[in-house]
């Protein structure tokens, strides 16, 4: 019996299916080179697409506003990521849609309105942001001294890898014996962390950042649970003397949902644990995911025919 | 007669060299997914490397900042630039080292403390930042409504490719009719534009900014120039009023040298020409670099040993 090559990851670039570890970027193409890339990752749990068409519609106003129109309309990636989880087998996966400038060819000028940008998508087995047991004992948040890059110079609204500030959060979080660094904008308002959104709660009110952070898809789907169960929710800045003094403070992301925190810059929350709202709006949250709330079935029979979509 | 697979271009990628075409990064790899990355680029013109061990220096200081140590050496690295160039045969190229953060080995913390950093370089034909004719003309600037990336969140001392900004200053000169953007910072004062600095030039006194940009190489030859040609030249925050109301204005990088500006947001300078002082400064740049000016030949007959460096 031959082991299904795809087992690992399955990946697409630019209209091919491959083993994930095929999967390679021109060393000189701008999606790395300038960082002239945006993308979007949908989770997979149990067979089911979560918000498929959030992060399809998402991704695609990323890629207008920078300029970038690959070939695949929104009905042809969809069905190219369905069949990274078909090849693969995947039942739960975290699903990634790349779209890279590419580089002008020889003798165009050297501007990006002359490149053909392209995709590369591909679909790997779950991975958690926060490994289990550090979301049952709470998350160690620290404020690094690094600032976020400001709105004004990169839209954190269009999903980007520009890491740079938060990969040097993570090295002051290290230093600190922190799990996780929240970084500040440059006026004292907390934004988010590396590849998630934050909430604090005080006085049974939530909140979370109006400005500098990504507009998740799961920090919108945490709003609506709020709604749900009537908690107020407040979309605001957030100045840090508030965050540090809150009763409770969670993150979330696809490949985390909702992750309490338990300590923030060494002061312990609820007697060091995760505190109680933020422990129902994760139950909550997994419960409805169980029922199929947002979700989207994958389709593992139906190979991938592009002339058919 | 066999063509030399090399002749496009040589790449070296964590120990192995290739022609460029073969030298591709994994799409998980963190220097693209994170653009957890620095790098820098040493020109070679007519067989010598330009200001080679300041390259060498800087890079590995920007390698120090990100906590990145590959395994190979300044003395190797000084090796595996030349074998790139004895390879290709290039006389005249521009030459690459990147250092990509890798990613943690499945099973560790996904934290960038656990990946091992590596080298990936390459050397291609010299390619002008700006085309001779243009470079002749004069460049047309323009400043953008975009901001730079502030030191505080990405200090651009670490040569990175965090170009979101820059990118997106570049459509905006193209809507504007213009070749270039120069970003401001928050504080309404110039900072670089992409992958060059800048100097402006006010009843005879030179000046580039002091903050917020590159510390270029060609920089400091230009520093060194003005020196030598007994031009006062200050290292200074330049609010964008002066900076648009400037005698004459250029442009500073490896792959162009120095390039004058005939225009800034539609102003002509000079009747619409390079002006004076910036084109003596691009004559004497080229004079001196004819003369051996901080120069390293190239060794096109000594293939790469690692175990002899």
């Amino acid at each position: 019996m031959t082991e299904n090559p795809f087992a690992k990851g399955a990946a697409y670039v630019n209209g091919a299916f491959m083993p994930l570890e095929q999967a390679r970027i021109p060393v000189t193409d701008w999606g790395y080179r300038r960082s002239d890339v945006t993308y979007d990752v949908v989770g997979v749990w149990e067979g089911n697409f979560f918000r498929l068409n959030d992060h399809l519609r998402r991704f695609r106003a990323s890629m207008t506003k920078l300029h970038m129109v690959p070939r695949e309309s929104d009905a042809v990636l969809a069905r190219v990521l369905n069949e990274l989880l078909r090849l693969s087998g995947l039942r739960s996966a975290y699903v990634a849609m790349d779209c890279l400038r590419g580089s002008p060819a020889p003798g165009m000028p050297r501007h990006p309105a002359y490149a053909q940008p392209y995709l590369v998508c591909y679909a790997v087995p779950w991975v958690w942001v926060a490994p289990p047991d550090m979301q049952e004992r709470g998350l160690h948040l620290m404020i690094p001294q690094v600032r976020r890059i400001a709105p004004e110079a990169v839209d954190p609204r269009v999903k980007n890898f520009h890491w740079g500030d938060l990969t040097e959060g993570q090295f002051e979080a290290q230093a600190a014996g922190a799990d996780f660094a929240i970084l500040l904008d440059g006026d004292g308002n907390v934004t988010e962390g590396a590849g998630f959104n934050i909430f604090c709660i005080t006085d049974g009110r939530v909140a979370t950042p109006a400005r500098g952070a990504l507009e998740g898809i799961t920090r919108q789907s945490v709003i609506e649970l709020c709604a749900e169960l009537g908690l107020p929710c407040e979309i605001r800045d957030i100045p840090v003397e508030e965050f540090r003094a809150a009763d409770e403070i969670f993150a979330c992301t696809t490949a985390g949902g909702i992750m309490p925190a338990s300590r923030i810059d060494g002061r312990m929350m609820n007697n060091d644990r995760p505190g109680p709202i933020s422990a129902r709006l994760r139950e909550t949250f997994w419960a409805r995911r169980a029922q199929g709330w947002h979700a989207t079935p994958v389709d593992y029979q139906t190979p991938y025919d592009e002339a058919a979509t």
